[in-house]
């Protein structure tokens, strides 16, 4: 967890269980938003904002049924110095918050689907070791709720959504993931099931849920009356998924990619893609060098990738290699003299230190093709060693034998 | 203030002074994040991301100073069924929270300037006439923090921003305002002074204040030992500015446009842009013309235009034409059987009614001329507006007089 710290991801705060998400951090969350954001809207997925408060009566509504978040809700007391008539809740997820709304915004089957998300922060005051992004009292996140007229779309949809998260993992964050469903302890309060998509962290063998897709079946209709008519005029409660993927994901995939050098940031995650070091000595800059390396970062933003020039000469090419890999940007481009001559640079993938030629003209081209090889390599070889990790087990005593071994069971 | 729920931009909640904002608000909103998104990276700021909580202590250290936002801090002093051993205050603003981190960051010039954006809630018990948008518990802004080695950086900073801010109401929300700086009383407590722009709304002449750009000097680096090291090794003081622009920004627009009919939105900051309504009797669809229509609105939306087809038969095109009216979707499409016949439409502006055809080819071309046409009719109709409400005034007897006659003074 210091490591987090050092490659300048997380501050820590003087309120236990709150961090800081610096640029580096909060840039792979936009990219996620981006990802995700960009896939529900084609679903017919709309975003709104929600209060981050709850009123105690509505939230004792679900309590009472639910036996839900109880123990880790914050309650806002007092604004001022007045006391408030009656404690007010801060969102731990926005069931409560958003069906009393869809209560009012349904009534027909033509209504429906209403599909609404919204990206928030929640709270929920967790008392066990706080961890960076992993277990947080403030979390960032987004949350989908849903209403159909029938179980089978809903479904549907809940089993889409665990596609969309696997995705997320696979695609963006080279993580590989398990999708499963929730043992019937583990599932969301009110649910008829949780589909999940799980990760192995390698250096323990735990399973870590990275986003999870509840199918909430009509639980939450029946309690806020969430009612339409259907085609014959007929009175019918509506079905209802909500789903979420949080910063967590951040913490899962530093933890999966991490090495003795410090972070390993997934290349089309990340918020700085290239860095292009120029090697001169320290304290004696060269103009022409250093112009052309600005000139092809600007090419490479130009084209979409996220690259930057540190012509810096406070300090020496060897201390930047060193801080950039530990900071986990992906792939560092050398410029030195004998490059410039060559009108040519060095690439260097912080993965697996693999060290590659480009033409200056060719530089898109094969930075687009670097990052795309990163992102197999480096799901490759989380894949592999999550499966080292992996056992089928067959009785207790087995399972006992396995955990002590740090692996996981199926 | 009724306006703004039956449009379907709001919703109210059950806790007093806040709201829901539905889609086609947050759709604006969503419109302004992208706008201001892109300027200020280009400016070199980067964003992440802070906790909603402060600590007592921390937001003591300014309140003592500077007498800010005491009487509206929410506090936190329970989790669960537990007593906090120490209240904790929501974020009001987060200058307290941010700059304990900006001490650790900075240390040499070199680190300097550091431009640090954030997206995030605040939250203000306002107990003064909640109203939608314009003055609420809880809101969702951006907030920059930025330090700079030298005060002119800082002060062209500031002013570019201010810029930036009026280039929000006047590119996307065709909204007149006045650039300012606020008078001593109003200025942000600590800060040397504040710009601001401002608004007029016309049904009162009040003036509003839709966005501000605070100059802070050294008040905040002295009280959070921000230093840094100059060229010359010497200690020196950080100098800073803060700057945020809030949803308050969607109940402006709302203000300035609204007629009787009900929002006009503008166009370029429309969740929605573009409806297409196919002109059939009730309960006749036709099967041809409605499939064009969402071809047509697939059209729109792969050149960039956010359009879509109503095709519903449930209700006549009539009841249809009001209700996107009272909405606000800035441009009507229409496809009857002769416009079918003839391969066109008839479009119809929100703002004037004014009617045009266009031929099915050159819809993408005519759709993207008639939202600059129309967000510039808007601009110019409320500057109108608003020119005819200021005044300049010389004397007390005068000022007493314009302000009953609703006008605003300069």
């Amino acid at each position: 967890s210091q490591i987090v710290v050092q490659s300048g991801l997380i501050e820590y705060y003087d309120i236990s269980g709150c961090y800081i998400l610096r640029p580096p951090a909060y840039g792979i969350w936009e990219n996620i938003q981006q990802f995700i954001d960009a896939r529900i809207k084609r679903m017919g997925v709309e975003n709104a904002y929600f209060p981050c408060f709850v009123s105690q009566a509505t939230l004792k509504k679900e309590e009472d049924e639910l036996n839900g978040f109880t123990p880790e809700v914050a309650w806002v007391t007092k604004s001022g110095q007045t006391d408030l008539q009656e404690p007010i809740a801060l969102r731990p997820t926005s069931e409560t918050i958003i069906y009393p709304a869809f209560k009012n915004w349904i009534s027909g089957h033509r209504d429906l689907p209403m599909k609404v998300n919204q990206w928030c922060n929640v709270v929920r005051w967790e008392f066990s070791h706080p961890y960076p992004f992993i277990r947080t009292r403030e979390f960032l996140w987004q949350e989908g709720h849903t209403a159909f007229s029938n179980q089978p779309e809903a479904e549907k949809e809940c089993h889409e959504i665990m596609e969309l998260y696997a995705s997320v993992y696979e695609d963006l964050l080279a993580v590989p993931v398990i999708r499963g469903k929730k043992s019937k302890g583990e599932t969301f309060p009110g649910a008829y099931y949780s589909l999940t998509v799980e990760c192995i962290v390698p250096t323990n063998g735990r399973s870590i849920q990275a986003a999870t897709s509840h199918h909430l079946g009509q639980t939450f209709s029946k309690l806020f009356d969430i009612e339409f008519e259907d085609e014959s005029n007929k009175k019918q409660l509506a079905w209802q998924n909500s789903w979420g993927l949080s910063t967590r994901s951040i913490g899962v995939t530093v933890m999966t990619h991490g090495d003795n050098k410090g972070v390993v940031i997934p290349p089309r995650a990340a918020q700085k893609q290239v860095v292009i070091i120029t090697l001169h000595h320290k304290g004696s800059p060269n103009d022409e060098m250093d112009t052309k390396a600005v000139e092809l970062s600007q090419l490479l933003l130009d084209n979409g990738i996220r690259a930057f020039a540190d012509t810096n000469d406070m300090h020496k090419p060897g201390w930047k290699f060193s801080e950039y890999e530990m900071r986990g940007i992906p792939i560092r481009i050398e410029l030195g003299p004998r490059d410039y001559d060559g009108k040519k640079v060095v690439i260097v993938r912080r993965d697996n230190g693999a060290k590659t030629e480009s033409s200056w003209d060719n530089l898109v081209e094969t930075i687009k093709k670097t990052i795309d090889e990163m992102h197999n390599c480096m799901y490759q070889k989380a894949l592999a060693a999550r499966d080292a990790h992996v056992v089928k087990i067959n009785s207790w005593n087995e399972f006992l034998d396995q955990l002590d071994n740090r692996n996981a069971c199926l």
